[in-house]
């Protein structure tokens, strides 16, 4: 497919970086001086958020080919974006150009959110080749496209968004800017009113339906909300809410017999394999997994979690029982699951890295400590990957101090099964470090007395694999 | 705080699993006959998820004490929870019935989310004590709440419920719902109207701006689509829209330059601490870490990214060249950088598990082969952390095969940095297994084959580090 872009700001660039990632070459026209300047950034931020998206072998990356005209970008295309600005004039005028030098055969996107296929139409001399192809900014990582037009060339479109990670919903009008829109009407009314800022307005959204929103939409998360009865006992539930309108949008369609079944049939078709209980389960693992995101990025809803485990670890201590201690409990999410259906590898070491955690903050090596410069970095691991573990399993951690100096000190973790066995060992070396250094600095006394107090409860034999390696296999190593 | 619950539905039940897993008793009253199995079921799922959500040690949790009347469930308590059935006239006579046993002092908040607190207040004793709460289910995952009524007893009821992780949004009226029915009512219209499925306006969202929503909301997002100009070039590109509508919700603000004016300076209040570059990079690193997760839990958006891989790992190949083979690269993303600044140290096992995946791919043991009943689990592995990484770094990955025989091989991979220098070393044990039987077995033929092949290459001598162990420190290790 040879594909021609007319427009390259923010979603025209979008566009473009998707498919030089994707392994295409694109000719581009823009007039606007700067145009080179805002592709190259908008192609900067694609590729950066693409490297750290994908843990695959990404394409060669297409080039970025400029063309002088519409007609030299678009000569030899299969596929032109247009994606200027929402003038009509404009649009049938580029698009008049496009037809000009296009091969007859060439499918003609336009991204715009405001008009139809049958305006964009309007004096064209192929006109079934015109389609809107109206994607959602970031262009380059939300899949969603809506292919306005239909026919053939609609399915050739579709086949090579697809082709380039593109999830197209084709319909007859544009879906998803009506929706928009009469929330973006709402929110007018609430901050021209003064009953909202535009603050109050993101947080209820993004602290909230936002987050349920990402993984289930409107209907399918309401449908659990309807319980086992599902969506006909969802709708009866706003049956009164549609009549007595608390927006100022005051246009409800009345919700009679015939459009709950329609509602409620269509619901079946869409959540219907399964249960509302199953739903629940998955969407709860979704937000759980969503959050534990938005955690490790530090943002939104992330914040709340990782304050919250501040709470829990500041209210409950660490709960250091017996000897090995007792000091960590993790329940597996549905998301640490691989393709084998167990635990992944790379989880017995998160496992292991929590439980090193609630052990720094045991001895007082804590967020407070932290702050004053110095922290322990783990140098060395050996893990012995002992049984399978599946998704909702609890494990806890026991944890053993084999050795301490000055600088350094060596924890054994035995991670545990329900049942009392071992589904994993971790044998790990940690070394106290002046983090603006980044250099082994010594322990004060407060930490060496911590780790003294711990080490005189360590008195059986270290475990007969403690300081093992791996063994060779098959071929002698050779002499080193 | 002594807290009590009337009404333990879905969204009374999920306000009582998120103060039981608090920490919080809650006396419960609930004259529906299956209310404990029904509560008891919420409680389960709530469970089940803070338990997957919070890697903590979580409270004790609180228990559920059953109350057979309004007046004996709130006796005792500080704060009432109020979920029953949304009917005036019912909310009127449990309201009374709670003023007439609880203290004076106690907070009654309601999850109506159809009255205003002036509504619920006629006729009370203590109206100012009366407030709506009103949260989105789930209520034990999301975090807004809406607290409408304001004065003191809106800071106390705010104070309790940020410390079991709640978002508290204060304002004087409804603004979460209204955007819901706004949005609700549009989607009615698009259904009635033929226009588009339940699935089309839920994949639309899920694919979509659901996925933006879920980390910035409506306006932050927005403000990053107007550029450099920010929040005043968005809403001037608006205006033309909110003329000509395409909802059949037609009652639209002025988009006057005061409104204008006002939103952008709300939005300043906002976002203005970051740049419009930082924030596109924040929204990006969130929707990574998103897409990542719902990878992870296979779903919507996350399934479209698996998809993606797979096709790239078809279309490309694993591009093994030389010896070491290079076979793997990847870049750091935002959310694998811990408090220390630096990738986590379970990342690392991710990035050599990842190359161990590319490595199968290389031999023949894909996805099509482990179809057929066998796969290879890692069963020993030994990592050497020596540098640290930073977010956005580039690394690669180069593989040896160390030996192999009928059953088991022995990998090396060292991690390198953009600059050649090596970040770590992971060396690991696989073990090819019949999954059902979730037992060690031959490999046949095509596999030895090609391990062999590549074992052709391995001639230097093994790294020093290959087999060693982590060595002892500090006391001697005691006699095994």
């Amino acid at each position: 497919m040879r594909i021609a872009a007319i427009g390259s700001g923010i979603i025209g660039g979008g566009w473009i970086a998707r498919f030089i990632l994707s392994g295409h070459d694109v000719t581009v026209h823009d007039p606007h001086p700067e145009a080179a300047r805002i592709l190259g950034e908008v192609i900067a931020n694609a590729t950066r958020a693409w490297e750290r998206l994908f843990q695959a072998p990404l394409p060669t990356p297409g080039r970025v080919i400029w063309a002088t005209s519409v007609a030299e970008a678009v000569a030899d295309a299969d596929y032109v974006q247009e994606s200027v600005p929402e003038r009509l004039d404009l649009k049938h005028r580029i698009i008049a150009e496009i037809e000009a030098t296009a091969p007859a055969t060439a499918i003609i996107s336009s991204s715009t959110s405001c008009f139809k296929p049958s305006e964009l139409r309007q004096g064209a001399c192929h006109p079934a080749r015109i389609l809107v192809a109206h994607p959602f900014d970031p262009v380059y990582l939300l899949p969603a496209v809506e292919i306005i037009g239909g026919g053939a060339t609609a399915e050739r479109a579709c086949a090579l968004l697809t082709s380039v990670g593109m999830q197209p919903v084709q319909s007859n009008t544009d879906i998803g800017d009506r929706l928009l829109e009469a929330v973006w009407r709402e929110a007018l009314w609430l901050i021209k009113d003064g009953i909202a800022t535009t603050q109050e307005i993101d947080d209820l959204i993004r602290f909230g339906f936002g987050l349920r929103w990402a993984q289930m939409g409107l209907f399918e998360t309401c449908r659990i909300a309807g319980g086992e009865a599902g969506m006909h006992r969802f709708l009866g539930q706003i049956v009164a809410a549609q009549r007595e309108p608390r927006t100022k949008l005051t246009d409800a369609p009345d919700l009679d017999n015939a459009l709950i079944d329609r509602i409620a049939a269509q619901s079946d078709a869409q959540s219907g394999a399964h249960s509302s209980r199953e739903l629940e389960r998955i969407r709860d693992d979704n937000l759980v997994g969503i959050l534990q995101a938005l955690k490790a990025t530090d943002w939104g809803a992330g914040q709340t979690v990782r304050e919250m485990e501040n709470a829990f670890y500041a209210r409950e201590g660490v709960a250091a029982t017996g000897y090995p201690l007792r000091i960590y409990d993790v329940t597996v999410p549905g998301g640490w699951v691989d393709y084998n259906g167990h635990m992944t590898e790379f989880r017995y070491l998160q496992v292991c890295g929590d439980a090193t955690d609630a052990f720094l903050i045991h001895i007082g090596l804590d967020a407070g400590y932290r702050a004053k410069g110095c922290s322990a970095y783990t140098v060395e691991t050996h893990i012995r990957h002992i049984a399978e573990v599946k998704a909702g399993e609890r494990l806890s951690v026991e944890t053993r101090l084999l050795g301490h100096d000055a600088k350094r000190f060596r924890l054994h973790h035995a991670i545990l099964r329900e049942d009392g066995s071992i589904a994993a060992t971790g044998e790990h070396m940690l070394l106290h470090v002046d983090t603006a250094a980044s250099r082994a600095t010594p322990m004060g006394e407060a930490l060496i007395a911590a780790l003294d107090a711990v080490a005189a409860q360590e008195s059986e034999a270290h475990p007969p694999h403690a300081g093992a390696g791996i063994r060779s296999v098959g071929k002698t190593p050779l002499a080193i």
